[in-house]
């Protein structure tokens, strides 16, 4: 099994994204693995990602399933064309909408597993859809429509800097 | 106009939401007002918001569309029955879904502007559908659909405490 997570890969500039950028130190750091067809997240919630007293804020968890949803969309790309991810041209993938259904309030002192799988991959666009366990208890579930970054959007947005501003 | 926002009326033990809650100190304290038959929220986003360089991180979208959506069913839900919202019973809503289409990349340098309307009430369910602005572009689109929590597990969570575990 690959140790690095689909977020490792993206390039240093990036890779501030709130969601998923490992250089964003405000932001939630969420990493994606591989676990057979499927790609899984874990995040721990922090004491402050509270809704109503004692489960998990619904926006952490839709933000939680975009950007799993992206990486996992970014991790299909490169294996429907049989490549590595540290291979070029780097693929990045912008969320076009996103859908949470939230099955049941989710009590916030366990850890979330976020667990997804393609649906579709038609052209730029790949379609994940994801379900949000707690101890087994499937407690919302997602699905991202994601679509490539073109090529030269992704230079002129790399030459803008580190994303920091 | 009513200077007090829709937030400010949530009793103090379930304002610990992240994104909507006035006692969170770590959350984004959102604020929505009636204008019209309109809800309106404005926010500012962070430097760390940012999701590719430049640009506003969607899952802050979504959980701005969230809580506005949530805030503006509680005040539809008063209006409707035409009374005002420090008046007994309390409503609060919790999403049951959210939906977000990103039209376009938000630019991560101005106002948010996120301005809702009720598209139907139907028993303890409300619909609401937003669009997000930067400077009068839309950006961004969203529909929630807001459930009252039924008041004998709204009790029973006000008397777990306040809301920081």
């Amino acid at each position: 099994m690959d140790e690095k997570a689909f977020q490792d890969y993206y390039p240093d500039d990036l890779s501030y994204c709130y969601g998923c950028g490992r250089l964003n130190e405000d932001g939630l750091q969420i990493k994606s693995y591989w676990e057979g067809d499927e790609s899984v997240c874990r995040y721990r919630p922090r004491s402050y990602h509270t809704a109503v007293p004692g489960y998990v804020y619904g926006g952490l968890i839709a933000s939680l399933i975009d950007c799993h949803g992206t990486g996992t969309a970014a991790g299909a790309m490169y294996r429907a064309e049989g490549r590595a991810m540290d291979t070029e041209p780097a693929y990045r993938f912008l969320t076009a909408s996103l859908h949470v259904d939230y099955l049941k309030p989710t009590p916030i002192d366990g850890e979330l597993e976020i667990r997804a799988r393609v649906k579709e991959i038609k052209g730029r666009k790949v379609i994940v859809t994801s379900s949000l366990y707690v101890q087994g208890v499937e407690c919302a579930r997602g699905e991202v429509v994601a679509v490539q970054v073109p090529t030269e959007f992704l230079e002129a947005l790399r030459q803008r800097g580190d994303g920091s501003d």
